[in-house]
């Protein structure tokens, strides 16, 4: 399980290749919650999402043969992006496994950042087919999306910053799909500070880390008709753990809750953030017994938002 | 005409009521424009744009027994709602004439600033007329939009703050409509610096202060058939001769490129900005002659859009 100190150890390699995002407040969606909230806002972040944290920790640790071989993934689109321009950035070569349902805008990105797209069906078994197909065709080194300490590691950097930033936060929450951003967020802010607590905002139509907290083993998805295209990945057998052990709770969302709580952080904040991450708010507004009065950190996980298919015009 | 020295004093007055927004800047923009882009996020601002400058630097000169009166303006809505704001913080009540095709975002924002809304047509003719019976009937003191020598001090505070956060800035351009933002940003920074270029942005379908430059005199609108709601005033009497007098030019833009570069600058830049202001960015893209290589502020002078009414849908 990752520590404090490879998390700072992360930061330290990441830090010269990242922004340290602004972390934005807003008084009308504090009035509205009860609480005093600080946003994270890695939507700004360098390929317009957290990934490159960890993309950037695991790639700068590879060796220069293994960098040589090529790198191989599966992500929905921002971790493929993120580590097309970590790797590219290098000088290596990516391959990314996309399901052929991705929005545009990150197709866009992985290709402008120098990856490679490979399609596959939009479902947990074809994804790994095709990805097992280009590992074994390549010889590519796979860099997995979440399931690795590495990006676990570099994810986690996103709660160091906001922390020094904000060193007095109550809670924090940020989204759960694969759980490297909630795996290593528990990592290390469990252990700065033995008082925070930290939720999981899971969507309910891709509830596989609620069900598995609940069982206490890992539960696959049952659907992953969600609007937000970056959680809907299975919980991993690395992350899982770590959730299950030091998570307060994981909140799953509705799909309705999530594109008016996205359609309210656009008004008011005026900033582009994802489905994905638009579920944190929506998490502390549906919950004022657990957030109000209370200083939560919220991650605002990405950016990377299709302008010609917004939910709000189905 | 403002001199630097009133608009320091205005920006002294107004300060604990504002927010001193940040300045982005954006690789990728940066790369597409051949120059160094510095936008002032006045799409941040108080009541979402930057007319709560000026608003606030006139309401707070106002004597008791005028602000008991009630205060009224026009205002197609960003100048409306931060008036309304401002006088309703001091305990006063305001009048907002309002074109009966103004953009929900923008009622909405008047409303709950605590301004009353009065509807006209959306013409000069009929919002004129509006305004002067509200006047005479109840009493109240006008706030003009942009025709007044307080309001155009306040507006030239958004320059004050970017040139002291960026200081060796070559060109600024903001968007005209009635030219309070213009003319306050002239007075400010060709004071401030003497080889600093200032140009303004127009809609083609809105292209007064355009045709008054070239002509000497003001010219009417003859056309407001376009996308930016927050540009279709016409040019003032006081703010046309600073214009006519300090500027180095009006870049008249095409409805086409006000909306791919809005469409540009959310992508990218993963904010929310009107297309009134992404105008600025159009007309910077639009004429490398001028503007590559050099250092260039940029006001995106706010970010009240209908998330509804999105351009790139019709």
């Amino acid at each position: 399980m990752p520590t404090l100190n490879e998390i700072q150890k992360a930061h330290s390699r990441i830090k010269p290749f990242i922004h340290n995002t602004p972390v934005l407040t807003n008084s009308s969606l504090d009035d509205l919650s009860q609480a005093e909230l600080y946003f994270k806002c890695e939507n700004f972040q360098k390929a317009g999402s957290f990934k490159i944290r960890g993309a950037t920790n695991a790639v700068l640790q590879l060796s220069e043969e293994d960098l040589d071989k090529g790198v191989a993934t599966a992500s929905s689109g921002n971790h493929g992006a993120a580590l097309s321009m970590a790797v590219t950035a290098l000088g290596g070569k990516t391959k990314v496994v996309m399901p052929d349902n991705t929005p545009d805008i990150k197709i866009r990105n992985v290709k402008r950042n120098g990856g490679q797209v490979i399609w596959c069906e939009p479902n947990q078994i074809s994804r790994d087919k095709a990805l097992r197909k280009v590992l074994e065709d390549t010889g590519s080194i796979l860099v997995h999306p979440y399931n690795d300490k590495d990006i676990i590691c570099g994810q986690g950097t996103a709660s160091l910053e906001l922390m020094e930033e904000c060193p007095d936060l109550d809670i924090l929450i940020t989204p759960v799909s694969g759980g490297g951003l909630l795996g290593g967020t528990l990592c290390y802010a469990k252990e700065k500070n033995k008082n925070i607590q930290v939720f999981g905002a899971e969507p309910m139509e891709a509830d596989d880390a609620y069900r598995s907290l609940l069982s206490g083993e890992i539960q696959s998805n049952e659907t992953t008709n969600t609007i937000c295209d970056g959680l809907r990945a299975q919980i991993g057998t690395i992350t899982f753990p770590i959730i299950r052990d030091k998570v307060n709770g994981i909140i799953p969302i509705s799909e309705e809750d999530i594109i008016s709580t996205m359609q309210m952080i656009w008004e008011r904040m005026k900033i582009i953030v994802e489905p994905s991450c638009s579920i944190a708010l929506a998490a502390v507004l549906n919950n004022k017994s657990i957030f109000s009065d209370k200083k939560v950190g919220l991650i605002l996980s990405g950016g990377n938002v299709d302008l010609d298919q917004l939910p709000w015009y189905d």
